[in-house]
């Protein structure tokens, strides 16, 4: 038989098999079960199924491989190489045929469960699965001899040429299905939604469809269109969400519903209006057509998530804080007037408990704490903190209410992060002069040029991250006390801290003697601590609940956490002690659990499973954390953790902080002693 | 034991059981799997689970049951009472206990599964099973402690107290469920569709949802309203179909979209507008909103079904005449702009080959021929007849094209069946003269105040079955030749036979000598051959596949079998011979099928699969077709059946007829010998 076959070996995977003489890859590759991708069956259109011979000898295999044990490049290669760029060495493996022993090398662009790699290093790649699909088939033409639908036929072509049986078909699909079998002279593509629902059909062949992942928060909405073939982001948009006409933060949106009943029906119009703008956005940059969008993936918090499906929040606004439903949603483009293609589905994350929104959700499935030993603590700071902590024993989640400061509202001289707001402080521990960086300038504020560079915008606030910063550094710099009052007996050394009635403030900025200066006040400082006492309670609460006095790791997700320096959240308390090179940036978490379940079918059952295992807490019916938030609304004694802190903050050796010091301390940091943790 | 528990025997399924004292009889009858109904789930409010106590000794069970052996009439009960009526004895077996050993009667009112009586005798009842049940729940109040979402807690809900699990649940639903549920006090109602998707929800208890089941005809549309609970029909209501101003029949529609691209869908707007008037006008009718329509069903021909769904139907307007789908069709209302319930579930029969349609699969659910071992012939005659031949063993199907001559269309003095019309047709074979009846007057035109009685209409014209017993008539009276020629030579016997250019007429009906007379001419004798030959060629070639010469039964489906006088399509050899006793109208069999498919669910699996078995055959491919159509041209040899029809159309004894003696006499029928059967 070694004379009529041969041994054919695909790596990576390893799969070995021998086959008769003249047979073509992609049919011996089937049959072992070798992942390989194809649209248009084997018809060397579609050019997904590209392979490489492995020339050599593999003795491991008992193989020698060689280019010319494979069929000559073919007519129909020659065809598809003509059009679409091809890089040497590949073949169609639906052209090329077996001539003697080979290794075959299958790349990961050629198969069907690739890896989507993330960008950030330390994050699960995503394991492309997309529940649409495409395929390419030729359909009977009809014979009176034998009357049969249209649809009927194309269904056996789609069961014999693809397996696919038991197919149902959208009513839309059969509008279009007979105009484009006669446009197509009986060559179609159809779009089959989890191998289940027929849901688009083109003339011809047709080669990339489209998913869009959105994350619906409060303030943007940002959006990420993919090829659903490649798991490649193609364009991605963010809008602000026109609700904020309604209210800037969610509970005045709320309020606005109970105030003005049938108000959720403007703002449900609202931000779908605005999802409509995104998706004809993201589409003219990939240069496609809405149309091709045959997915969408949804996040929010429950506000947002119940005004985008048309539910009114009001429940939400007050205890018990109900959800309508705990449950991830799967519903037609049109049920929520979502103009992208008429049958595209939609995937809402599922809702965790009324605080705790499908934006978390989406962060969990970004981070999937419950695949690690370590325990993990994951933040989403916003107006509402949503915190995760587990690992792969329990989840715990809870929301605590830290109101917008961090986000530079109810901040006196704060500002959203915009060219112009200083995001970066560092105040010398000696001088109490501070320098700082604005958004929009690489420059330090003492740096030469400085005033040029951001003579456009000018210094026109704090962002929330430079207010953190502002707050630790004159905490580090002894102008703020433990308590959190503002040292006024520092203004002897410094007019920047002034008397502002009976509290003093820290000057930050002024551009000219006349101009308003930006100062930090005593009620700013209070705010921030507001803010991170409700913060660490809830963190504290979870620690508590879990049994754990540290965490592992620590993931800040969202806008905040992309910005924030994270040593100085440390310093001022908001987060646990945690080892610093273990606390980082999960970037926009909630966005990217949005593409997990736009791109891997899979991952949806794994988000629904792990909402209902996640052990919701409400904070506002726990007593603890009452008693932990008035405990927290101090600054920290700067004790062990600080040891490491210093070395990053680069302090002087001798400067250390702790309440009593500031406390009896008229010399400022210079005097205090290292040994002061107490 | 027996001190502490009684025997229970339920009639009429004969289940028994022995049950703890003080146990409900519904409690009993459900553990039995004893069929009894219950939306309130034993609370006493629907009082849907009404029983009897059969009083006496049952000697065949070993029970002597009195009405002292259940616990007397609870409070519960009074107060049902108070507010509902009650047959005397009856009892509701959620709130009555068992005190001794009873024989207990579930009258079929109160079972889930009861028959609906159909009016036509001879038609089968329909098992009542909807999709649509109503579950009256309390749902638990949401607990911050334990957040979970509403709708969870109303499939909790719906799990303990109805087996109800896995469900999904309309988004509009989700909309509606928190404001339902507070609204309620915690007590809704919901809709649950096939027990797997919750489509509608009420705050407190509902009592009745309703179906409509829809034939829409290329000329009315007739819908029926049905209460999905008992089966009855509370409503029937039908309209014009807007379509016929883009043509009279199917295929000057069809042309509409020919010369009119995009013409298809002002028809589908049109048909869909009507529908809406219609599911007001039956709910205004039934003193219900058209928001209490869950669940509707629909017949009709290929292209009505085509333009229904919003599928362009010019494919069927030519060869190979290719339907969009074969395949039943389920989807929402709002899909086809159906303003009754918005999650209403739309059921499309499927349609059989490009010339049957959904309404011939409505037939064979009416008529069910497959569950018959005698040979059934089903016909419904429109423009095309669309029949069906068979038996247990198989069944064929094919439309033949008769044209519209058989509804009084493209006939000179024809009209549609309206008030003034003439219907019968009686000719005396002496004389020639002729009677007739006119639709509206039940006086023949030779009965005293005939003319009173017509004088608000006048005599207008000829319906379909006035021309067919007018035909049949002439040809019985010598009239007409056995090759369809009207005989001038009779005008020397009565001047009613008069020349009309080269062919002859016989005149039915003059108001006055100055006023256009209603004239049958040649060429409504030829427009009915053809018809009837198509019909017959249609016939017999199913006769021919099948491989018999006689059918046992034939069932006359539609408007025109209902009108006809069968005995006088026999006499045309319109059908072939049967025995006249086995044949008879099926009334609207189409509009019946579609009510059996929205009353029980299993008959939809029953019709979807009956289709797939039909052996479709085409005529307008058949050679055969042409050839017996050519031969079916003539008026046929009345030979064997005509003894019996002899009998029933009391012709005088010496009266018979064939071609060669009409050929061949001059002296009418009178002369003709009774043994000229040939």
């Amino acid at each position: 038989m070694s004379g009529q076959d041969a041994l054919v070996v695909f790596t990576p995977s390893g799969r070995r098999g021998r086959f008769p003489l003249g047979s073509s890859l992609l049919q011996a590759a089937r049959s072992l079960g070798v992942d390989i991708d194809s649209v248009c069956g084997g018809r060397g259109i579609c050019g997904r199924c590209q392979v490489l011979v492995a020339e050599g000898e593999f003795s491991k295999h008992g193989v020698t491989s060689c280019v010319d044990n494979l069929s000559p490049v073919s007519a129909v290669e020659q065809e598809y190489c003509a059009t679409q760029p091809m890089a040497p060495g590949r073949r169609l493996s639906c052209s090329a045929q077996v001539l003697g022993d080979l290794v075959i090398d299958v790349p990961s662009s050629s198969q069907v469960h690739k890896q989507v790699v993330r960008k950030a290093a330390e994050a699960l790649d995503i394991e492309l699965d997309p529940l649409v699909r495409l395929h390419y088939v030729e359909v009977q033409e009809p014979d009176m001899h034998d009357p049969s639908g249209d649809l009927r036929r194309l269904e056996d072509a789609l069961d014999f040429e693809w397996q696919l049986s038991d197919l149902s078909c959208d009513v839309l699909v059969l509008q279009q299905l007979q105009t484009a079998l006669r446009a197509g002279a009986w060559k179609v593509t159809v779009a089959v939604h989890a191998g289940k629902q027929i849901i688009a059909v083109w003339p011809g062949f047709k080669e990339h469809v489209y998913g869009l992942a959105v994350d619906v928060g409060s303030t943007t909405i940002a959006a990420h269109l993919c090829n659903l073939a490649s798991g490649e982001v193609v364009a991605s948009a963010g809008v602000m969400n026109p609700q904020i006409r309604f209210g800037e933060d969610l509970m005045s949106r709320v309020s606005y519903v109970m105030m003005n009943p049938g108000g959720e029906v403007e703002m449900t119009a609202a931000v779908r209006a605005a999802l409509n703008e995104l998706a004809v956005d993201v589409a003219a940059q990939a240069g496609i057509s809405p149309q091709d969008i045959l997915e969408a993936t949804f996040v929010g918090n429950p506000i947002m998530h119940h005004l985008l499906l048309g539910i009114n929040p009001v429940e939400l606004g007050g205890a018990p804080f109900a959800l309508a439903t705990d449950r991830a949603i799967t519903l037609w483009a049109v049920e929520i007037d979502f103009a992208i293609h008429r049958n595209a589905r939609i995937y809402v994350l599922p809702c965790i408990a009324g605080h705790v929104g499908a934006d978390t959700a989406g962060v969990i499935l970004a981070e999937r704490p419950d695949l690690n030993d370590k325990i993990t603590l994951l933040v989403d700071v916003g107006t509402n903190a949503e915190i995760v902590l587990g690992n792969n024993q329990r989840l715990l989640a809870c929301s605590s209410p830290t109101g917008p400061a961090f986000e530079g509202a109810q901040i006196s001289c704060g500002q959203r992060a915009a060219p112009g707001a200083i995001e970066r402080v560092r105040i010398d521990p000696v001088t109490l002069e501070p320098r700082f960086k604005v958004i929009g300038s690489d420059l330090w504020s003492d740096d030469p040029g400085f005033d040029a560079a951001v003579a456009a915008t000018g210094v026109t606030g704090v962002c929330g991250s430079g207010i953190i910063e502002a707050l630790a550094e004159m905490y580090l710099a002894g102008i703020i006390r433990h308590d959190g009052v503002i040292n006024g007996d520092l203004s002897a050394r410094n007019p920047r801290i002034q008397p502002d009635g009976r509290t003093f403030s820290y000057e930050l900025y002024r551009a000219t003697a006349d101009a308003p200066p930006l100062k930090v006040m005593q009620n700013d400082v209070r705010a921030i601590q507001l803010g991170k006492a409700a913060l660490y309670a809830g963190v504290r609460l979870l620690m508590e609940r879990m049994g754990v006095q540290t965490v592992d790791r620590i993931r800040l997700a969202g806008a905040f956490g992309s910005h924030i320096d994270v040593k100085y959240a440390m310093v001022l308390g908001m987060i646990p002690d945690c080892v610093l090179s273990e606390v980082s940036s999960a970037g926009n978490a909630a966005g990217t659990g949005a593409r997990i379940a736009l791109l891997d079918q899979r991952a949806r059952g794994d988000i629904e499973a792990l909402v209902r295992r996640v052990e919701k807490i409400e904070t506002a019916v726990e007593p603890r954390f009452q008693e932990i938030f008035v405990e927290a609304m101090a600054l920290p004694h700067l004790t062990d953790p600080f040891v490491e802190l210093r070395k990053v903050v680069k302090l002087p050796e001798r400067v250390a902080i702790n309440n009593e010091q500031n406390a009896r301390s008229r010399r400022g940091p210079r005097a205090r002693a290292p040994d002061a943790a107490a």
